[in-house]
């Protein structure tokens, strides 16, 4: 902790203060103002609490100060309750005095309307240097040594427990959810921050400020919108390397992306799938439901590897056993039944055992009701060369001695880092919170073991990702120079398909042969040269949809070139004039490719970064929508191997994989390709609207591809 | 219920018995043997006990009779405690006195292997006439006439509330889970039965007696294998007709169905879609998790109708709103905002309200704190034209006047007949607990809203379907015979594909024109009649992979034709005798269709029935698997508009439909064919094992369909 930024000093300051300012408290604890300066005391908060309301001399038993200014020391944090008419001011009294944070509660900012966000802007300006949580949060809750700066209803629970999960949310009731139902668990956190307006202070500045917090293992994110990605995508890495999981939840997924009308791949890239692509390429772990928040963050706490996908599942009660089986396997983990020493030391744990050891779950009617063979059952299977993981279930019988039972099962952890769920068949939550308490993630819903399964996979498939990490490739990122000097000389809009491609060649990506022409003379000597049959198109920056106004004919002979432009000329002046649009003057004419796979590249602005997408072409993958995309990084293209990932990723990929008697595609230009794609966006930067190729021809083996058609937009 | 069936007789004598031998019943509680008596005794039966056990006179303070003969009158069930050793002679001494059912707990059945399938038979043979409930069941409870018949520990519950759910389980352990979660959360049984090895009454005997219990409405079903599929649907086209829904959640989805090698039909068809097509078929509600099934029964037991997709969500915290919204949005419900009047009508609700009343989430801050406003709020949304349903967020807030809240939701409900639902978003289980008392199904799952919504929705569609349901094409059923007769002259085994197709053709689907030849010169002829371009392959009921053996050629010329029927097979026969198969004499030569739109149609017998499947062919659908399949009924073929429906469910339907310029595919020629090919499947009964036709060319609108290849299997 030697090179601390400055938002590390403050946040610390925030997170662990040694004397708080509660600007508005009430005297009557029933009110909300009145909430926090009792649950400070009441959870044992250390510091000095300085109430602040100039109608009262002592509150809760402490000195009450008439204004900020009237306090015997700066506080490091400022925790203000009063209304947003009065806020500001508060604010600004911290502000001077030289408080570190200060954390606004009320609402009535962005999420009111045009006058609460100048209200908020204001917020932003009388802070000046001093930090902001909120405005509308619900403050933030520091488990780890006892401060609750919150005014949540969730702090009205007396025991709390403290553990190694922290979590970022961007709403106050979600924040006070988390708690109570994770107490209820036996789940204990670290750290609780609501960031919720974030007219400052943002998630990703406390993701990143977590990563450096030696209580906090796991940080768990419920998320509406990610302001500054960049920062978020540096923060998780950074967790990452720290060997830290992050799990986040986010809402708003039924949103569609803002299409952009002149390309397929802004339809295809709908806002969730982008998010999809940032949490995937940053190594978060994404919950689907809102219940995976606190199931996989639990299950990561536990510290324990999954290093494969077997599992055993030892059960004393029917049913509940095939319940989880059967969504392990929906997920594609295996239950593969004990090998012959397993089942042998399982026989051996008790006489007479009837059990039938030939399946899984494994069923130990008589072990599920003794704690002492229960805790033997469990080591063996841990044990056991034929299972990555243990899933207990818990039956009707645990409710006579939930304490006995939970220790079993606890008892049985430090023989084996291997992962052990529990699955609480009956409603016994006072089982499944003292196993909480434990360490032992316990769940009541099958789903629930298979999400927490699945999260520990991603992170190993993270952690092995991260190490096998390359550099960014310099000798592209240097190349790029010329590049952007060639489109430095294109102007701002739409190119026409011709300039596209061009600058898809410059990029060194592969491209049709054509020729622009005026004349039908000329666009006769273009084929002839070519020798092959051709596609004749218009060419123009102004219409979209050639096919619409009759300004593409494929497979036309070299020697019907002539008369075919004659009647494109005459269709689409018809049709361009109709629509009061700009006659074209130029045409182009193209070689004609036969054979190989049609395939689309998109590269797409959106608020989370610039977006590569890769698709496979023709109308049937275009409506069972088979494409894959990621986010590029902010320097530098895309790897290779990254791009070999994308189109292994393709459900369709068998098609260009020799499927059924096919020819090989050539998948090693198509990677090239990509990458290629991958860094004219990074050539370009910020001019670069959209970019697609669609569709991209993919010759076989060793034939290379053929760019088609394209379209670019520059800003 | 004048005209009870004898099986209906003797489940009402099981069901709500007047008298109960208990046969091994133990004088010890804490054993499993003591449990039935105490749990009788203590729930309140008001019929006879009779404890038997030869070594005690008394027994919780009943008379304990030495044996079933020495009963004062006969029982009318034996529930029988002792172990697989001594069960088979209670049952014979039970059915010999005239009981009318057994309910058998031991395990060691046909669940352990071939030896207890032996004993599970001797079991069957020794009741004779009296009905079996079991082997290795949990028995059943009867909470509407407060009967327990059963040993599951969920019966230590003292405050089981009565409802109008019904449980069939066919394991013991899921109905003492759901027993105990439903009482945690208010949610009322009437009967539960655990049916389990179902040596004779099984999951479909109860669901038929229990669609006239008048104290059911839902019926909830927990499978792991359906016995009697034909059953099974009969009893549930009742429960549809009779107004109750039935729920199901099946486990074993991740199996494959077994997968025939001799189509593609077979792998399409996992047995999980399969009873996904009979749950649809049958008007059976399928649950997607386990924790579905109970919040789906419970959505359904309200007995409220939702006629639309358009919910309110009212709150008073911040988060949960937008998760329950995020997660209905998912599965295409809407969140309008509210209209002005409504809007109008909440704001005159109370003064000074600063609510942004523009959303939904609806948030009502104020309100959320008083049950006046609370009950006056949901009235305002439920008689809203703008919504069709409402969820109630119930915050922390409530958690210190859960009854107050409780009985304001539940005061809101007699005004409409909309579903108002209740997410809850701390960990509050008795404010859930006391809104399902009231009959107010309450979540803690933002998923568990959605399910419950789809469940109202599905069943309402269901209802629609019902109304519309036209009786079976009599005229089809009749012209089978025709078809039947002349199958009847084919020998089991494989068909030869010119075999299949003139079936096909008989069955009244186009085929391809095409002649069995077995010179070059003939085949000649055939080509140069026909005049276009031809196919040529090898005719053979022993080779299934035409292509792996060089047996097929397209797109050969007329005057080719006997130069390359020639090379042809001099490459089959080399193939095929290193094959060691039969050399084939005879060749195909078939009219080569050019344009329409390939698809495929089979036909699988599986355990749960004839299977029709109908799928969009060509190598990207394949791989992309879109498809979708019927079970047929039992008697005539698929009627026109379900064959229609099926066309439509296709997500490449729009391939058929004009998409991107496309002509108009001959959809009245396929739904033809769809439904020919179901008759095929009639008229043939259970000689048939597998057909398809693949590919299905579909031409354009006008021109009919022409099936190209097929395969049909006889027995």
């Amino acid at each position: 902790m030697t090179s601390l930024t400055p938002t590390a000093i403050a946040l610390d300051r925030l997170l662990r203060p040694r004397s708080v300012a509660v600007i508005g408290a009430s005297a009557d604890p029933s009110k909300t103002a009145g909430r926090p300066v009792a649950y400070l005391q009441k959870h044992g908060f250390g510091g000095a609490i300085y109430p602040i309301n100039p109608r009262v001399d002592t509150l809760a038993g402490l000195t009450c100060y008439s204004s900020v200014s009237a306090l015997p020391q700066v506080p490091d944090v400022g925790l203000v309750l009063v209304g947003p008419e009065r806020a500001e001011a508060a604010v600004r009294e911290l502000a001077a005095c030289g408080t570190a944070a200060a954390i606004v509660l009320a609402g009535g900012y962005t999420e009111t309307g045009e006058a609460g966000a100048q209200r908020q802007h204001a917020l932003k300006v009388a802070a000046g240097s001093m930090r902001l949580l909120g405005p509308n949060t619900i403050g933030l809750v520091n488990l780890t040594d006892r401060i609750t700066l919150s005014a949540s209803g969730a702090l009205e629970i007396k025991d709390l427990p403290a553990g190694n999960i922290a979590v970022i949310s961007q709403s106050g009731g979600i924040l006070g959810a988390l708690l109570s139902r994770a107490a209820a668990r036996g789940i204990g956190f670290s750290k609780l921050v609501s960031t919720s307006n974030e007219v400052d202070l943002e998630v990703a500045d406390i993701l990143d400020y977590l990563v450096d917090d030696e209580a906090t293992q796991v940080i768990a994110l419920y998320i509406e919108t990610l302001r500054n990605p960049v920062k978020f995508r540096l923060a998780a890495e950074r967790a990452r390397l720290a060997g830290k999981s992050v799990v986040a939840f986010k809402v708003g997924r039924s949103e569609q992306g803002a299409a952009a009308a002149v390309s397929h791949t802004g339809a295809m890239a709908g806002a969730d799938r982008v998010y999809d692509a940032l949490f995937a390429q940053a190594g978060v772990v994404r919950a689907q439901t809102f219940a995976d928040l606190l199931d996989m963050s639990a299950a990561l706490a536990s510290g324990r590897c999954l290093l494969g996908r077997r599992v055993a599942i030892l059960t004393s009660t029917g049913g509940a056993g095939t319940l989880v089986a059967d969504s392990l396997g929906l997920a594609g983990f295996e239950t593969p039944a004990p090998d012959a020493e397993t089942a042998s030391d399982l026989r051996a744990l008790q006489q007479n055992d009837q059990a039938a050891l030939d399946r899984n779950p494994i069923d130990v009617t008589l072990a599920g009701l003794q704690p002492l063979l229960l805790r033997g059952a469990i080591s063996i299977l841990l044990a056991s060369p034929t299972y990555d993981a243990v899933v207990v279930i818990v039956g009707s019988s645990a409710l006579a001695m939930p304490d006995l039972m939970a220790d079993a099962i606890h008892a049985s952890l430090p023989g084996s880092a291997k992962p052990l769920l529990a699955y609480v068949s009956p409603h016994a939550p006072e089982v499944a919170r003292l196993l909480g308490l434990r360490g032992v993630p316990a769940f009541s819903a099958p789903e629930s073991c298979t999400a927490a399964f699945t999260a520990l996979l991603m992170q190993e498939v993270s952690s092995a990702h991260e190490a096998q990490k390359a550099s960014p490739d310099l000798a592209a990122i240097e190349s790029r120079s010329p590049l952007a000097a060639y489109a430095a000389g294109l102007s701002a809009g739409p190119l026409d398909e011709h300039e596209a491609k061009q600058l898809f060649a410059k990029a060194g990506i592969g491209v049709v042969r054509e020729t622009v022409v005026r004349t039908t003379a000329d666009a006769q000597r273009a084929a002839e040269a070519f020798g092959t049959p051709v596609v004749l198109k218009l060419l123009s920056r102004h219409i979209l949809h050639k096919s619409e106004v009759g300004g593409v004919a494929v497979n036309v002979a070299p020697a019907d070139v002539a008369a075919r432009l004659g009647l494109m000329q005459i269709t689409v002046k018809e049709a361009v004039q109709a629509a009061k649009n700009t006659v074209p003057d130029a045409w182009l004419v193209q070689e004609m490719v036969s054979g190989g796979t049609e395939m689309l590249l998109g590269l797409q602005r959106d608020p989370l970064g610039m977006v590569l997408l890769l698709g496979m072409g023709g109308v049937t993958a275009e409506l069972l929508d088979d494409s894959v995309l990621r986010l590029l990084p902010e320097v530098g293209g895309l790897q290779p191997a990254e791009a070999r990932a994308m189109v292994h990723s393709l459900k369709t990929w068998p098609l260009l994989n020799g499927y059924r008697g096919r020819p090989l595609a050539d998948v090693d230009a198509l990677v090239d390709a990509i990458v290629q794609f991958s860094q004219l966006a990074d050539a370009l930067g910020e001019r670069l609207l959209t970019a697609e190729i669609n569709p991209l021809f993919v010759l076989s083996a060793g034939q290379g591809v053929r760019a088609a058609d394209g379209v670019v937009v520059l800003t």
